[in-house]
């Protein structure tokens, strides 16, 4: 049997539920859907790093590496990430910060679908991703 | 050529459209959106398991769960379940009846995105499961 | 380490952000969220099929098909698809629509899941794909 591990970036804020915020599992490293929490201390809440568009896709990008890394992957692994805005009128922002922290990226960027959806109370993006290893 | 077999559950109600079920493909399991409805006889229409979040939720699991016993999986194959909610005010309630269903999995728990979107009238809640196998 | 590569399709409008059409690596190929868009010339802006969800479905089916034939892949690989439509009151016809296209496909159906999101306006559909190759 293919053994499956969780992956766990240290700072990330504990899940809501009983989910892992990134799993490995034979050639497959998934995210969990990760939102602008900053990094948080055993017990704390989390907080949002602030309530912009930019601040939290910042954030949302970081978290998401976070997992990645802590998984033994990186950027160049991701196949694909599904990005949840709250407002069509924030695509073009995003976009661009999407674009900045993409830009030193060697290999092919990952697939992308972005889609419209109702987020809890003050978050306006959510990323997670499919990454394949060896 | 890797081989793409159909899960068909016994029970499960016909789809709407030429989908599976589910799908198993080299290593990989994809359980197609599941909603609470009831296993139901051939020709008859699906009918849900009763209007609460609750009874949906409970029968939304299920309905994941015999389609990966179908394809020779379980839970613990399961690395993302995708969560569909129309009500972010239903997420606390999600939560527990979520963790009380996983409460008895040994292995590391899938990671999961939860969104609010649209759905067909009368239901609360969709789940969708990515597995891995051997 | 395991390659990956984009898949490009001639004549697909340029993603409006730093992602790929689709992406191989090992034996997962993924593809990004498809929407009615026509063929296009280098440089031209990206024109809708037309206004209707028989033109946007057709034309994204077709699109999603030739991120996978540019991938090497067919729809005999594809595991899911993700739908994504605006208005619930577009199960029906895009369903019948799907059932169309898929009419002569061999083997097994993809799973699928559908749900209703917000789009850039003028867009009634998108679909993303996931397929297991060799």
């Amino acid at each position: 049997m293919t053994a499956k591990t969780a992956v766990t970036p240290t700072g990330h804020a504990t899940p809501p539920a009983k989910f892992s915020h990134g799993v490995r599992k034979g050639n497959i490293l998934q995210v969990a859907g990760q939102v602008g929490f900053l990094p948080t201390k055993d017990g704390q809440p989390p907080a949002v790093a602030g309530p912009t568009l930019r601040e939290q896709t910042v954030q949302t990008l970081a978290n998401v590496q976070a997992v990645l890394e802590a998984g033994g992957a990186s950027w160049e692994d991701v196949v694909m990430l599904r990005v949840y805005l709250t407002d069509t009128e924030h695509f073009a922002e995003m976009n661009a910060l999407y674009d900045a922290h993409f830009a030193s990226l060697q290999g092919s960027p990952p697939a992308r679908t972005t889609v419209y959806v109702g987020l809890p109370k003050g978050l306006l993006i959510e990323i997670d991703a499919l990454a394949v290893l060896d």
